[in-house]
């Protein structure tokens, strides 16, 4: 299938497409922002249009629902994250997911697909952050229609291996 | 799969970025070419990569290449189109493929996903291009890399149905 090419044109598009629109260093965090953006509302919209998907039904962790919600916590739902709409996404799963239990997650990925078209020298870790602003936002906007606020950030040692932090904001 | 759904997302994502970046209706006619120059470099993509997706070899009409190409004439080109192709990325064939015999077809799509979103009333026509744009020139693309120059317009007359016209360039 082209599915997973055709997500990774697109997103080298557009991220080709917000960085030609800014120029110079100062206006790299705008940029980046902007796909971060781009990914929340992405992310929101797959998991509204999720049960067509994924066929679950109350899939927020909103108590106030009459029917038993699929997901019995917070822990709960970053596992969702990490297998099913990872590999709707992502084609595989996170390889590992860590938490601290007082609201970080850790999500690994050891073979990032949005890195794998960069090349592996240190010399191309500067660029990395465009490439994962997109998917910062994506979980972010999952999350956030799943009923978990969230900041999310992600940082690279070894490309293209990839660790997204998921820090819960408790309201 | 949630693959449909990420393409339409991120497609209606580009088609807003591009167009917000852009105010003034004079500006109309800038927006669609910038989102047909993207479609072109994702359909070269997808084409650059199809040996894995497709397991064809030889893909393009080129002559001189010692082993048998795969397509046979132009007429064969535009079927892959209509039927891989669109499959690939729109999960569904191409309804109607029509052609004068002179270098010129029309691919008509009875339900063409990118307008579905758009409501079927008459007042939506006018934002039609924008939602064909990206697809234009993703067929424009497949078809440059297959060795195929063309030009793709498109029109709408009920949604969400629509007509792509592909006229081959002779070089």
């Amino acid at each position: 299938m082209a599915d997973e090419a055709l997500f990774q044109f697109l997103h080298s598009e557009i991220i080709q497409y917000v960085n030609c629109a800014e120029t110079g260093e100062s206006e790299n965090g705008r940029c980046v922002s902007k796909l971060e953006n781009m990914g929340f509302r992405v992310g929101q919209g797959l998991i509204e249009s999720a049960d067509c998907h994924w066929n679950i039904q109350n899939l927020t962790l909103n108590k106030f629902t009459k029917d038993t919600p699929r997901f019995k916590d917070e822990l709960d739902v970053m596992k969702f994250i990490c297998k099913d709409f990872w590999t709707s996404v992502f084609k595989k799963q996170i390889d590992n997911l860590r938490t601290n239990h007082q609201g970080i997650y850790v999500l690994q990925d050891n073979k990032f697909r949005l890195l794998t078209q960069l090349s592996a020298g240190k010399q191309y870790l500067e660029h990395a952050p465009k490439f994962l602003a997109f998917t910062c936002g994506l979980v972010r906007g999952a999350l956030s229609n799943l009923g978990v606020k969230s900041i999310v950030t992600a940082e690279v040692s070894v490309m293209p291996a990839c660790k997204f932090q998921v820090m819960i904001q408790k309201i």
